[in-house]
């Protein structure tokens, strides 16, 4: 497996673009996009499992049971959620959208992320859509301009691509996504758009695509907060023209093996750009009992407001780590438990068996400066290991939500 | 039912004091207390649910199935948890404690709050015991003394007492508390301690406890946070000469009713009280389909970051409060639920059937201007209600914890 550029673009016969059509004020920022695929599609999709659900989800988990959608028209600035005629508003996007294209009303998904509440300009999206169709390119430049377009409070634009082998086949999956988890749900949080040309089965699709969201974009951050909006959608063409996999045979296991590379990464890319966020905060949980208990120890960890605030602060304060731990709802025999901080600048432990042993403060605080902070908790319990992300809390994080509607 | 004045000593036979005995460098702060009853008593207890517990707590445990405790004997700045010897300096403190006030190891529970991890200056505390035991009083000073002394971030002292007739005696039920649920988690959290002059079975004592516990202190903030050494202790002495109450009769059911105002009052105190908090956020879900499924709900809007963010801006972000609704885990029609942002200053509907109304943005305002803002959410889905309470996120919440161990 090998990274490319290119994002959605990587794979063959797909193009995008994005355009500022008018529902956002500000003129510099695309608030329009479109991903299409030359050729037809299986696609697989997971929503929000929000008992509020955006209209565009709605819309689309009707539009997904084709299995065959291959084109995705999304906005930013206004989530169409709660809103006056949300509903039917996302029923006309989707609709220009499939007839601008040429293609089937079940071929087209929509997508709508910002302020819940309010109503969607879809003057302004249906004004925009011959606009935008000019602008497709099967380049790096389309994928970018679509990138930019699905941006929120994101500091920076989410996207990559890999590429692999399947049976003497060049196979390439790319992705755009933004926002991330619990760290920004009232903009309609996570968008994750995933292309590949490479030719697989629709229910193994969805299968593969479901474990690694599972592995990837399930373990960022906090306490079940999955907004109203949150997708991610996957549309395979077949162009590579490898044998189409139709079992978990070895190229299934190739192929979701790099989809889970690629959705890590721009996982991780999510948590750090978690609104305020100085730091991203990496949890390992090492020798738990049971990877499921791994999983909800380390997502305790990263969803901490203390812990959080505490690498936020560059203190070393294990004691919350291991408070976090023990009220992720697991029974363990704390003391067993070692707990570890690294980063590039060095790693120390700060907690052996239960209880705090003396350490160097000067290096705790140089390894809690870094970028990237890594809290590993060795449960001493069993074999199974989970990682997951999150990032800190921080000034900026409450003076940006305090007032996020003006 | 009335408030009266005297905290922990209103009741009959109770007395208490504080004292700096030099757990704590500052020497103006009180960091040792004794809470005392003359004659014996029953006694219930609820502990930390915490994988990870204090070593007070595993004490309590031990000591409480003799459901006869008449002494506390508290320190504060130090939470004897994840420390070395913690168990062993326990255990001494609760045996020295026992041993001077001639009682029986069975009848003295201990309480530590403060910082994980460093170890409990046990010397200290027994050379405070002579002092300590010199300054017990049956007034409201001694009750002071006590609050005070248990405090650690906490702001105000929290205390009070109520009195109530039972067959034409008078009965007294006072209490103090420190800390409030997640808000302080590494802090030793939650310390209430509670007396009564009634007499009461010990069984039906535990069961009211647990109840009233689960409609108050359970009910305030955050995402099931529960720290290493939260502790709730009853004591009853039977000094008010009531018939002893052995049924759930109804002299049970008066002093439920004013143990769980009681309760509740503490309970507010502590999230209006919650670290850097400007507001307490009260959230009354109503006309749910059941008790838990309104409490869930509520306990998920008063738990959520985001609108705690919102509710330090002042901002009327209703979004927020129908996301966090969303994702409680309980299953309802959105479509159905209004919205009110209310206080002293006014009341004004900001949803209505799970769609934002246009309202006065001035008055939206200044009702969140005040100290306490309620949030209504009316589920319209059946007739059960519930109320949680929390406080806002603040930049004062992140400057306290992204350094509190220096």
């Amino acid at each position: 497996m090998k990274w490319v550029e290119g994002g959605i673009c990587a794979p063959l016969g797909f193009k995008a673009g994005g355009i500022h059509c008018g529902i956002r004020p500000n003129k510099a920022k695309n608030d329009l996009a479109f991903i299409v695929s030359d050729a037809p599609c299986t696609s697989a999709a997971l929503f929000t499992k929000n008992a509020v659900k955006a209209a565009p989800v709605l819309v689309n988990l009707e539009t997904v049971k084709s299995r065959s959608c291959r084109a995705v028209f999304v906005n930013s600035g206004i989530a169409n959620a709660c809103a006056p005629d949300d509903l039917e508003n996302a029923y006309a996007m989707r609709d220009a959208g499939a007839e601008a294209l040429g293609f089937r009303k079940e071929e087209v998904l929509v997508g709508s992320t910002g302020i819940i509440g309010q109503r969607l300009n879809i003057d302004a999206v249906k004004a925009g859509i011959p606009v935008l169709l000019k602008r497709l390119e099967h380049s790096a430049k389309g994928s970018d301009e679509a990138a930019h377009a699905i941006m929120t409070t994101d500091k920076k634009k989410k996207e990559c691509a890999v590429e692999i082998e399947l049976n003497g086949k060049t196979v390439r999956i790319g992705g755009i996504s933004k926002g991330s988890g619990m760290i920004h749900p009232n903009m309609g949080t996570m968008l994750c758009y995933i292309t590949t040309d490479c030719s697989i089965d629709a229910d193994l699709l969805q299968q593969m695509l479901r474990d690694v969201c599972n592995h990837s974009f399930n373990r960022i951050s906090i306490d079940g907060d999955t907004s109203t909006n949150d997708s991610l959608i996957m549309m395979a063409n077949g162009l590579a023209g490898n044998e189409t996999i139709t079992s978990k045979n070895a190229s299934y296991h190739i192929m979701k093996e790099a989809l889970l590379a690629l959705c890590i990464d721009l996982a991780r890319r999510m948590a750090a750009d978690g609104e305020g966020a100085k730091h991203l905060i990496t949890c390992e949980v090492i020798n738990a009992a049971t990877e499921e208990e791994a999983e909800r120890l380390s997502k305790s960890v990263v969803s901490s407001s203390l812990t959080k605030a505490a690498v936020f602060g560059n203190d070393a304060n294990w004691g919350r780590v291991l408070c976090a731990l023990g009220y992720s709802g697991v029974q363990f025999d704390y003391r067993k438990v070692d707990i570890r901080f690294s980063s590039a600048a060095g790693s120390i432990t700060v907690c052996r068996r239960g209880t705090g042993v003396d350490f160097d403060e000067e290096l705790a605080k140089r390894i809690l400066s870094e970028k990237e902070v890594i809290i590993q908790a060795d449960m001493k319990s069993g074999e199974q290991t989970a990682v997951c992300w999150g990032c800190d809390l921080t000034y900026d994080y409450v003076r940006i939500n305090g007032d996020y509607r003006t």
